[in-house]
């Protein structure tokens, strides 16, 4: 059954009544005067500002009545809330948006304060990120990587299959989809024994990835079990791990990727909820050898988003797809890495980022970075009749996670506009 | 000449006139009613309360007089308002507990409010700190990981010599001095091709480290030039960088250290500014290969500070010396490790955490870690009799770090309170 708002939501759009992702907006301050950002959910073309529907008294369950949740600055206080929170601020918020539901469709006055264009509103990160943590959990992608820098005998490293393999990433970078990303520069290195050279990085990549954003933390000591992950989750953001391939082939040993990842990673400005992409849910790849049980679930679930990059050169009209992947693929779940992230007592806290790694697909046309699909710059890639083999200044990457259900209608579910490339 | 205060301090004080590290308290609440965090100074055995300070208009400098940055629960707007201001503060704080100052020594209502008895109060994290970055600067420690790890061909690996490597850190589980570690389970590899086991860290390691706070951070795209790099340290802590060697070894490999680190990291509630440890500095080792332009510094500087680290075992009366060193053995600089973090453009905000690694030193019993003080377990240590290789429950890590001037009279600088274990 299609759930249907009286806001009229186009049937291409990605905001359907049932999605309702949230995000954090301010009113374009050329518009109207400065405001405070505020709590929202996307509907249609329309942004739904919760501290409005907050003010007037109609978050009237047990767990929102009394709660300052919607207005804060961020939703770090609305996650941390955890699952009952969630679940009533969903149910209220598609029951007032419904067609049948007479109390804000009849309310001119409330309605022109709560919906509000989204052309007329500037998308903030949606959560302070305390600390943001990047796996490394598609197969494919780990194969790839490891055939290209090791050969392919040693592709995959032993760990792999035991746990799902992770860095510390940095928090300070992460902006929201739109802002301009500056080409890095950094040290690298040609081969052999030359000294390395210092410049622009030459070598710039995307990484198509999905993150879950922590509901609830935990405290320091107390591992979350891998089977109670879930309610640790709000839910996934879209994630570009923008990434430069030459500084981090050349700082990355032994400690990992730093300066190579540092310089931005773009979010999208909405979090899908867990519950709403409950339909959309999935087995999740058979593992073997079987996981020691602290990462033994009683149902591994993945979740069937189609993922898609697309990329406009300055100068050129017209997108090319570069990948089609999808959130499937990958081999760990994100109820495991929850679980693993936590089995020593570190502490998660509401609001934190978990990365997925690039997710790459089995096909050579589902490869999720630049690194992969060009083979570390070997094959170039035809641009609208251009060769390509890495990111260049002007360049737009997009990318898109889209849901559908199977049934007579379709709808997509959410999307990351466009990060722009300028140069240093 | 040294400072007097009127302020009783001890010969053997770490907190003299001259000192004055910073740190945020709390009057212990069976004390006195619960109270709001508050910024201070140590001076002798006493916490001097900013807030109080400020309250009544003693900041009356250009950058003090209007600023509530004694008002706040944290010293992040404190040490991002820069140089001008913490001299002004430094000038100001060591005017009104000077001897021959009347304002505080003859007022003995503001004096019983601003000065409160160490025993009364609790200390707590200086800063929030936002990101957290531990660099890998001594080069005896790196050799020594190396032989360990990778034989003594290929010790110090080629990038080792041209940039400070480092790695991104978990900012949640940073915890202050006094705050009991829980020892971390995870997954751990014997050796070969048996499967990994679970289960308690048999490996438990401290680290030996300092950590530079920043001060003003950087907009995300500017790099900080490293010739003006010092401007964004405001101080230094002492760190214990505690790690679980048996669970890094296995999940290292290829992104760095992750659980074998994250259960937790100790630092110093006190913060010493550079401006304090100016007549400790001295030159930083010379580099060879020189390093590229961005890290050649006019004014190459270290700082002179004694480290040690005792240990005191559950059930024995002694504490025993485990090793000695000193941060002037670090072959990077802080402030070349700023120049390095910020030149792709990555943004430090004020209050993040920039570990130095572990400070070994060139001889045996100068090394930082049980790591390399029992060369991975194959060598065990005597603690007053008993054979000892790694961690145990209930031990008590202890670390400290002096400066001492050298004239007539000495002083220590700073100290680590007691962290402590417990079991799991």
């Amino acid at each position: 059954m299609v759930l249907k708002s009286f806001v009229e939501v186009d049937i291409d759009s990605h905001f359907p009544l049932e999605n309702l992702p949230y995000g954090i907006f301010i009113i374009k301050s050329s518009e109207q005067q400065q405001q405070l950002p505020h709590p929202c959910v996307a509907i249609g073309e329309f942004v739904f500002d919760l501290s409005v529907i907050s003010s007037v008294g109609l978050f009237n369950g047990p767990f929102l009545k009394d709660s300052d949740c919607f207005h804060q600055s961020s939703l770090n206080k609305f996650v941390g809330m955890g699952r009952p929170a969630w679940k009533e601020a969903r149910t209220t918020i598609q029951k007032l948006l419904s067609v049948d539901e007479p109390t804000l469709r009849d309310n001119a006055i409330l309605r022109e304060k709560s919906l509000l264009p989204m052309s007329k509103v500037q998308m903030l990160l949606p959560t302070i990120i305390g600390d943001y943590t990047d796996f490394f959990s598609s197969m494919y992608h780990a194969r790839n990587c490891g055939i290209m820098f090791r050969g392919p005998e040693n592709a995959i490293n032993p760990n792999w299959f035991h746990l799902p393999i992770a860095y510390h990433g940095r928090a300070s970078s992460i902006v929201v989809s739109g802002t301009d990303i500056i080409r890095p520069r950094g040290q690298s290195h040609p081969a052999g024994n030359s000294p390395p050279y210092f410049g622009p990085s030459r070598k710039l990549d995307f990484e198509l990835e999905m993150a879950a954003v922590v509901g609830p933390g935990n405290e320091l000591g107390k591992p979350v079990d891998v089977n109670e992950a879930a309610d640790h989750i709000f839910g996934l953001v879209l994630m570009n791990d923008w990434s430069a391939r030459d500084i981090q082939a050349w700082e990355y040993v032994p400690l990992g990727p730093f300066l190579g990842k540092s310089f931005g990673t773009t979010i999208s400005p909405w979090i899908v909820t867990l519950d709403a992409l409950e339909p959309f849910s999935c087995d999740a790849p058979k593992q073997e050898p079987q996981p020691l049980p602290y990462l033994a679930e009683k149902n591994s679930k993945n979740y069937d988003i189609s993922l898609e990059v697309r990329i406009k050169s300055a100068g050129q009209e017209q997108e090319s797809v570069l990948t089609k992947s999808n959130f499937k693929h990958l081999y760990w779940t994100i109820t495991q890495q929850v679980a693993h992230h936590t089995i020593n007592g570190c502490n998660l806290r509401p609001g934190d980022l978990l990365g997925t790694g690039t997710i790459s697909g089995p096909e050579p046309d589902s490869l999720g970075c630049l690194l992969e699909l060009t083979w570390n710059g070997k094959n170039s890639l035809n641009l609208n009749g251009l060769p390509r083999t890495f990111l260049e200044d002007g360049d737009e990457v997009v990318l898109t996670g889209v849901c559908k259900v199977i049934s007579m209608f379709s709808y997509d579910f959410f999307f990351l506009l466009l990060p722009l490339f300028s140069s240093i």
